[in-house]
């Protein structure tokens, strides 16, 4: 199955920007993306990056510097169906929780982020058309009922979180072994739980 | 297999504050522990209430004041293994879920939940004890490893959404479809996602 991987290549992870310099935050978002990118390849699937502008990545990259919606669609209705989409900046990915994703039956197959976005889903139905904005879930769902097709949500976490705030750097710190919470270790990060709740610092 | 559910019958849902009064926390949350005791019933399980002070539920209710670790501890030690421990504030809780966590091989089984808790756990070793303060997945894990308990991890956003922040409501108005979303709509809460992000207001 093709795989479009979307990944912002001007000014990635804004929201960061309190715990991480520029060049840092490009730096991060590299790493996310390559994790992203292995992870959709060990399941066995053909991963091509959607990127808005030229980057370095061991995949194919398509370049396309229009927001991240008509940039989805014209892909998916060139793509042989099924394809999947599956958003750069998920760091607790798993070659499980991929399987889970795409071995659902549905027309359309969605993995809900934390914050009512969509974090990845499958396309199976030549009508369906992604929409970004906003709580994207909401609208998936919607656009699906319009157009007849199926809908099937996959639960899972390591789906959900997408890295948007310092506070959901604490879950990779948590939950995953990988080069992401590698690179987050060597530049300083810890979870701090003294006072009850996880966060992050960066003494 | 028991289901423990502790309950904090005394001052519940604290950080709903700014958005529920005490009376509508208390409400709240009994409508959510309710919700929780009846999906645990419906995947053929034993629901025990493990409440801080008396309150009125359909499922067996122990009475114990002290915090929640010893409490549970105590329970535990006295329990058939295995025995499962489920928060009494996950309102995505499903049978399909809970057929995850208690289906999943291993001497503890973790649920994680968002922020670095755990929501729910299955006991099948003698020697486990747990401990929730703090990043209590991590002390877990940690303690599992120290009793020679092999620990299994259950990758669910359904088990991960607990209701702490008022962010949570939103999670709750979206991907819930029995009484706990219904309770909110009742009392006037909607989801905002006009500015590209989900919020809850009650307009």
């Amino acid at each position: 199955m093709h795989v479009f991987v979307p990944f912002d290549a001007s000014e990635p992870k804004t929201r960061l920007s309190s715990v991480l310099d520029r060049a840092e935050r490009r730096e991060f978002a590299t790493v996310m993306l390559d994790s992203v990118v292995e992870t959709i390849e060990a399941s066995g699937h053909d991963a091509k990056v959607l990127a808005t502008a030229p980057i370095d990545c061991e995949a194919a990259v398509t370049v396309d510097g229009r927001p991240l919606t008509p940039a989805v669609n014209d892909v998916l209705s060139d793509a042989p169906m099924p394809a999947g989409v599956v958003m750069a900046d998920l760091p607790l990915l798993s070659v499980r929780s991929l399987e889970r994703l795409f071995g659902a039956a549905g027309d359309v197959v969605i993995a809900p982020g934390v914050g009512g976005g969509t974090n990845a889903l499958v396309v199976d139905h030549d009508e369906f058309r992604v929409d970004f904005h906003g709580v994207s879930y909401e609208d998936h769902r919607e656009i699906a009922q319009q157009c007849g097709a199926s809908l099937t949500t996959v639960d899972s976490f390591r789906l959900a979180l997408d890295v948007d705030e310092p506070a959901d750097l604490g879950e990779v710190l948590l939950h995953d072994t990988g080069q992401v919470a590698d690179w987050l270790v060597e530049h300083g990060f810890e979870i701090d739980g003294s006072d009850g709740r996880m966060t992050v610092e960066r003494p």
